[in-house]
């Protein structure tokens, strides 16, 4: 896992569930997440959904081409529209520039 | 909530929870947001938790100066060093200047 790059660029995928195709969106989110490892400029991703179904995904890219390139990608793909049509009540994507980043992991100085 | 606005900072927190503390945790937490919400240039925050400990906190502000503002005030207060021991495993911090935004919802046009 990186991103932690100044400089990088950050996809922030916030959304709420709608109810249902559990199985089935587990599967696709799987399937993106794994094609966007194999993207030029992929630098890793955080996700996280609670039990209120918002859920946060952070994608972090090298430069703002490689999330052009990524995005055409993602919107090509039949998980977009099915997306809006059955996954999420709504989302909100930013698409951010990485100023500044640190770390802290218990036991290290 | 807001943070789509082009130009505005997004402070990504990402984590890991350590076990125990959960009450404490749950009213710290809610503490720190509601603090972040007082301060100048806050424009709203996003939050989600999964079963595997793996958080993600997005707040977003209106200038880098807001952020800095923000993050002195939660630096001195108790909740950061008792992060570090308590709370969490692991942190990430990005600080990033949000270039596109943009949403969707289900019924609108």
């Amino acid at each position: 896992m990186s991103g932690l790059e100044t400089g990088c660029f950050a996809v922030i995928f916030t959304s709420l569930r709608a109810e249902g195709h559990e199985d089935e969106y587990g599967r696709v989110s799987k399937q993106m997440d794994e094609m966007a490892a194999t993207m030029p400029g992929y630098l890793g991703v955080e996700t996280a959904r609670g039990a209120d179904g918002i859920g946060i995904n952070v994608s972090y890219w090298a430069t703002l081409d490689d999330v052009k390139h990524w995005k055409e990608m993602a919107e090509h793909d039949w998980a977009q529209q099915r997306g809006r049509d059955v996954y999420y009540e709504w989302y909100r994507v930013r698409i951010a520039k990485v100023e500044r980043a640190y770390a802290f992991a218990k036991g290290s100085i």
